[in-house]
């Protein structure tokens, strides 16, 4: 015994999300059947919409409607740097903190073996371009502090060397309000190694 | 600083889904930006299609595609046992712990004067017609063992005084498989006051 087919199919659909089992695909599918009708057509469409209108910016592989994106096009930036980091969501926290500042490369990935992505799968090749095309001066590598950013931070400075750039990594130590008490060792070591005169 | 407008606005429709913050939403909608195209497209189109094929039945107020219902329809089943539950997903509960055997009246709620709803707000004079129209002998009243459930399991029996009916209410106890010393007191209780001679 099943619901009927369309909400058993939409039930099967909800849980192909990531944290969505049976159990609260089908609260959400009842939650949808008792929704206000033009709401859930709305969210129908704008499911819809966002792979029918995002694409990738061919400059940088930001996520935008236009190409290139409206950062790249952006000229009040900075012309000579560019912000390299692993996904778009990273890049919207750089920019939330540094608003209208940075040009960004955006990976789409970092180098994982474990997981089989290599550095064609990343967008390297493009980055080395672009360093060329735009007479990049700096770049600052932005992934994350881990094992797969890391590696991948590395192997950006190694296959860069040739360039005559200036190539940074953000720097990693106690989060701003944070208490050392707390802090993990590593994060310790990381701070006490990047240490700055006063 | 925001995503592009569409995936904002796919934020902010995820977010209007209970027990989904922004964080979640964003998570969601970066997930379905990286997801197959054919999936997007199949999961929006499923949600089109609960609001456009799935209705309830005139008859037991069930989730159907066709009306009456393919329970109301099926000749096999309990013709003068109506068991009232407060909504479709319960019914599921009761079919598949008694596959085929009965018929359902759906309520769609409780009485709950504290949320404004009434007598008047569930289908209860649908329930009153049924039982005139289909010769019922006994409606057995499922609803939650809880204040609105058991307040509108009394109304029911009031209102149906003169109608010559056996009026059954399931039995509340210790599950199958729980344990007397994991249970709460009411449980307890409930299962002492309904004792059976053995």
């Amino acid at each position: 015994m099943y619901y009927p087919e369309p909400i058993e199919h939409l039930i099967t659909n909800l849980t192909k999300l990531p944290g969505i089992g049976r159990k609260t695909a089908t609260r959400l599918a009842f939650f949808l059947l008792n929704a206000n009708r033009d709401y859930v057509l709305e969210l129908s469409k704008s499911l819809a919409d966002i792979k029918d209108r995002i694409r990738l910016c061919s400059t940088c592989f930001n996520l935008t409607e236009k190409d290139p994106c409206e950062i790249c096009t952006d000229e009040k930036r900075e012309k000579d740097i560019l912000c390299v980091v692993e996904e778009p969501s990273h890049m919207m926290v750089i920019e939330s903190s540094y608003p209208n500042h940075y040009r960004f490369h955006i990976l789409h990935g970092v180098i994982n073996p474990l997981e089989g992505i290599g550095p064609d799968d990343i967008r390297l090749n493009e980055l080395k371009e672009r360093i060329k095309k735009e007479q990049i001066r700096e770049i600052i590598i932005a992934t994350n502090p881990n094992i797969e950013g890391n590696t991948t931070a590395h192997y950006i400075s190694e296959i860069l060397k040739g360039y005559n750039i200036r190539i940074t990594r953000i720097a990693f130590g106690i989060p701003i309000g944070g208490d050392i008490v707390y802090t993990d060792p590593q994060t310790i070591k990381s701070s006490l190694d990047n240490r700055k005169d006063l």
